[in-house]
């Protein structure tokens, strides 16, 4: 990535730098308006508040997100009647939000485009306009949506969430996205009742790690699926201490019939799937008649491979999951509703996960960890100044 | 097949042979009792009726129909109360008949047993407590049963399922898995109404036929998939005459965008797969966001293939459907209401398929065409003698 900090408007010695910065700000934004506005400065002697310069990382092009992302320093703007000014405190590297900078995620913010997708940020000021929020709240974006990374966002008020101060920040940022998805996967496809069984692969991502706990507080045993590694019996007993029933690394499932490892399991209704290939497959061959596997990832980049009898004689059904398409078929109070219930197990200590917490300014680095091109991390959680 | 045409049990001369009929007799039923008792010839003399003696395509282990089926003659045998006594009229040779030979379908009947499992026979004789039935009645079995492949079947009255028979016998023979199949894949899986659009892959099947005419007669649009063939042109004719909107080759959509086909149809609701394989992919590229595929046979034995994608962002879902399991969780009355639908749809000329009827006697020639050994046929119907 190059690296690209542009000077404050204010200074005459970088004004050049800052009219540029300017006109990458004058076209960054997302579908729900631009963040920045080219007339801020002409218009700010009359602007009851001024916000901040911003910095962000944006692209102005597809490509390797580590070739094509910069920070940059977007200008002051003043604040609308109806908009707040919020300070981003935390905001995680997702998948997705790689997706979308590679340009092979189907909905893509207009180019340029500030990256990052969800996270957390305490409101700084309020337009005159303003009827719900006050300063000091902590907010997520709601629906998610693009520009997370950066250090400061104008937005209008009802495209933020309202969310509790009393859990960690990387826990409120990245609440929107992978435990939501944990959380519906469980509820909307099959009617679970205690002493159901659920199996999944991909068992230690971050909504792996949710499925497992929020199985466990509904009295749902849990089958696990992970890679072969060094450690596995490290994070076996990991996944264990959440709540995981069974645990099982790809390898140790190469037997004649997976179902003779249930043990006292009954035969899982519901499956999940973030990888793909064999580790697909392995989900199907533990459900039992009838059941659901729900597809939400692809992590393997390899495709689902089915048996016609797998359908016919056994009437599996094949379903997947996307976020996105929960948000846009559900109303703002209803993501606050979930996203309220799944912070207050945050809270109550019951739904943890594992992120690595990068200070902003390393964000290069956290991208590369990101990409897993130094191996496997946890979910990159940006920090920012307080 | 080795042909083994066994006496009479009145002959005096065939008594051995006869003797082991009886013994192969004694075993040959299925799970709703045996066709033919042991005990029918010590008791005949208290029967009010004796059924005469019924020949057989029978098998007494799984494996290549054309080496493990023989024909044999069972024994006379005397009617119970509540049973009937029916000659069959027409039993058609299904895909499923053969693999339940071959062993590898899921619901086998004990061996030995009667080949066959669909067919309409003519009621000859009532036992004493039959209330529904009448002699002359056309009957096919409720639900569909092994053991159809016989000039004479005695099962309780309650096994059977009174038919009209103002329709040719090869259809009232067949009604019960194909049609039916096609139907239920139309009604059970998405709610669909005039305009909309179906896609399917092996058009030319007996279900593909019946899809497009029960598509037809509903406003529905078909768009239908069959392999490359010489007579290409022909097949495509004969399908539009039944009613089908767009028919391709599977050549024909080796294309970028298989939706720039579409002309003015809408992209397809539901899909047809009955094949597997590139055939199945290719129904799935048609598939309008949040479309079902139905998968109902695998011809080609291929597997299904589906990207992670095709799950997540076009929310495809896959399902299977078997007649059998509707079969088990609908009354007979329900049974009945569907055949006598379809039925009544083939007496009005709304309902046509191709078959090939071979007299029974002629039963080696029809399977070989039915295992596909001499190109592909026709459904193969045996045609009993009057």
């Amino acid at each position: 990535m190059r690296l690209t900090l542009l000077g404050r408007t204010e200074s005459m010695a970088n004004f050049r730098v800052a009219l540029k910065a300017l006109s990458v700000a004058e076209l960054v934004g997302n579908g729900r308006g631009c963040y920045r506005r080219l007339a801020s400065i002409s218009l700010r002697s009359f602007a009851s508040y001024v916000c901040p310069s911003s910095r962000a990382i944006i692209y102005e092009e597809h490509g390797p997100p580590d070739k094509v992302t910069r920070l940059v320093e977007l200008p002051v703007c003043d604040l609308k009647e109806n908009e707040v000014c919020v300070k981003m405190l935390a905001a995680p590297i997702n998948p997705s939000d790689i997706n979308r900078i590679e340009g092979v995620y189907p909905v893509r913010p207009p180019l340029p485009a500030v990256g990052g997708y969800e996270g957390v940020g305490e409101v700084k000021a309020l337009g005159s306009g303003a009827k719900y929020l006050s300063i000091g709240d902590w907010v997520i974006p709601s629906p998610p949506s693009f520009g997370t990374w950066q250090t400061c966002i104008v937005k209008e008020e009802n495209a933020w969430c309202k969310v509790p101060k009393d859990v960690p920040a990387e826990y409120a940022a990245t609440v929107s996205v992978n435990p939501s998805t944990a959380l519906r996967m469980l509820e909307d496809f099959v009617s679970l009742k205690a002493g159901d069984v659920v199996v999944q692969n991909g068992a230690t991502s971050m909504v792996g790690q949710c499925v497992i706990q929020l199985s466990y507080l509904r009295g749902i045993q849990t089958i696990n699926i992970i890679r072969d590694r060094p450690d596995l019996d490290d994070v076996k007993q990991r996944l264990k201490e959440m709540g995981a029933g069974k645990v099982f690394s790809e390898s140790e499932l190469e037997v004649k019939n997976v179902k003779s490892l249930l043990g006292d399991l009954s035969e899982p209704i519901l499956g999940f799937n973030c990888v793909g290939g064999n580790a697909a497959s392995l989900v199907l061959k533990f459900l039992r008649q009838g059941g659901t596997m729900v597809t939400y990832g692809g992590m393997s980049k390899k495709p689902i491979t089915v048996s016609t009898s797998s359908f016919i004689f056994k009437d599996l059904h094949l379903r997947g999951y996307w976020m996105q398409n929960w948000v846009n078929s559900h109303t703002s109070n209803e993501f606050k509703t979930m996203t309220d219930y799944l912070l207050r197990l945050v809270r109550d200590g019951l739904l943890k996960y594992k992120t690595e917490t990068v200070p902003f300014q390393d964000f290069d680095a956290a991208l590369q960890k990101a990409l897993g091109k130094q191996g496997h991390f946890s979910k990159q959680v940006l920090m920012f100044d307080k």
